[in-house]
């Protein structure tokens, strides 16, 4: 069967300000390590995708840059004209790749995930995408969580379907959107739902099926109209028209195909500075630094600076500092997904 | 009468970090305005000393420095050749003055008070330079507490002693030294102290055979041995073996000529970032800032960046952010005593 990746590489850029600004999004950061995430979010295909099937679909603003930050020549980057969200980003890959293949099978990745094992994570995506292959189903990696995250969409698996290569393939029974702390504490207790990762695989054609049940709208301005292959003004016509919809509440919720896996690997989906404390190295007072970090008296904070700035901490409990590009945030990391008022002041006083 | 000034711009720089250095003390910044503190000290003199009569001591390093900082020319700058506190400091400057002038009366004044009305504290210099010169006492201006500062040295003024030009002179009958948080709280209550401002007058004469009584092993290196004005070599040999003792321990506490009048005046010693915030002007939140502060659901921020340089804080409450060569320092201002921590820390790391 021939496999194809489908990288989603958005992104507004509010979510690390000051790191991250919508010339460079969360994606072209290299967050974690020396790379940047689109880069290991394509290294970790080796082995499962190469980059002639592989297609990165982005912003204009960013095409530029993504091309910079792919290993190496050979994929495909789609630049989308305006966003439309991740429907709209999904079906224009699927209706391209399957004009091509109409027997194609898609993963669809996002570019900003932390995903430590690469050799799991193929394994996975080999089981979903083969279920996706033989079931002519829309299939989910669902992972299973270890802390009572509200931040993140969960589903609930039914009972068992099948089992493919070594894993189980469960219908999905319900969808739910970010629970408050509660009912998040009691699902991580009752161990029966599992996050939705945002890692999917389905055929081409069964997925552009979807969309046309599901979200008509869409697949008839961008699809049935031949605008997703045509030429680029046809095609910022047609996202002048499309709707803007997730991928997740336009089809995956409404759908009566969805099924899931469980993930055989760790996973997190770096949406805030407090996840990347989560997943950095940290000293003993629970500390975590991207650069020079002096830390006195202080605990559970996130420095991040370039080199050659040093931060320092004195009495302090739980805090962001960033420092980037002539601006510096500081902000409690229980209040990470506040950065965007911050980011948004800041490019208000700016126009 | 001839009227001389010292003013002691010495200072280690670590309170005022990452902002002040050992080579750029805190006298040297342009903390409140766009004049350096050492340069509104000696502005302040104005009308009532002329730099010719002005002594500037300083460390070595810093004295190219502080001629820079100096409002024009005339002034003398004596440079330390290694810090041994302020006894040896002012018994220098009254030695070298008193060398020209056996007749001359000193004021003697630090580089890094907040005091904002000059025609005031002119007058109130006045009158303690009266005193001084006709009774031939050690006299200090003290400042009316109006807060319960943990972080200064009191005086107890005794019963009346004299008028002179419209200020009331009082002998001071305890020196203490930093109180506790409820000594402070009741002394603010009983309303009988005040600070010690650091700010004296007296004749060199008397101030010099103070020090020969109370500090004789000062007296003997420095001043008897004639090398507070002899070669810089001399100078240097003594300063090796000088001891160094503060002015107040050293002096004032022990002398039985010390009198007090009240200041006519408002003043702060700037001596933390903690005062640096109370004396700035604020939002209704309580924020303070020198350079460009976004403050969003913040309260009690003091902000300080170079130009170019924005800060944004969110959902932070009591805070010290200060960027300045590459360094960010962020510490709760009620903590802002615990600079120097982080100072030594930074220089202990680059040794």
């Amino acid at each position: 069967m021939a496999l194809h990746a489908v990288i989603l590489a958005g992104g507004s850029g509010t979510r690390f300000w000051p790191l991250s600004t919508p010339a460079r999004p969360k994606h072209l950061l290299a967050l974690l390590g020396p790379r940047t995430l689109l880069e290991e979010t394509a290294r970790r295909l080796r082995g499962l995708v190469p980059p002639s099937r592989t297609v990165v679909v982005t912003a204009r603003a960013q095409a530029a840059a993504v091309r910079r930050a792919l290993p190496g020549p050979g994929f495909s980057v789609l630049a989308e004209p305006r966003p439309r969200n991740t429907a709209a980003a999904v079906a224009l890959a699927a209706a391209r790749i399957a004009a091509r293949d109409r027997d194609a099978t898609l993963v669809v990745l996002s570019a900003d995930h932390w995903i430590p094992d690469a050799a799991a994570f193929r394994r996975t995506l080999r089981a979903a995408a083969a279920r996706a292959r033989a079931a002519r189903t829309l299939v989910l990696v669902g992972v299973r969580p270890d802390r009572p995250a509200t931040g993140y969409g969960y589903l609930l698996p039914g009972r068992r379907a099948a089992t493919v290569r070594g894993a189980a393939v469960h219908p999905v029974a319900e969808f739910t959107e970010k629970p408050g702390p509660a009912t998040a504490r009691r699902w991580l207790r009752d161990g029966r739902r599992l996050w939705n990762s945002g890692i999917f695989a389905w055929r081409a054609a069964v997925f552009l099926d979807e969309v046309r049940r599901r979200l008509p709208a869409l697949h008839r301005v961008l699809v049935a109209s031949g605008a997703a292959t045509g030429s680029p003004r046809a095609l910022a016509l047609a996202y002048a028209r499309a709707p803007s919809i997730s991928l997740d509440y336009g089809i995956l919720e409404k759908s009566d195909r969805v099924e899931c896996v469980e993930a055989g690997f760790r996973w997190d989906d770096l949406g805030s500075f407090a996840a990347l404390h989560r997943r950095l190295p940290k000293d003993a007072a629970g500390n975590a630094s991207r650069g020079d970090l002096v830390a006195i008296a202080s605990r559970g904070v996130l420095a991040v600076a370039p080199a050659g700035h040093r931060v320092a901490v004195v009495g302090v409990r739980g805090l962001a500092v960033v420092v980037a590009d002539g601006a510096t945030l500081v902000l409690p990391l229980d209040r990470s997904e506040e950065v965007r008022r911050a980011a948004e002041a800041v490019a208000s006083r700016r126009r």
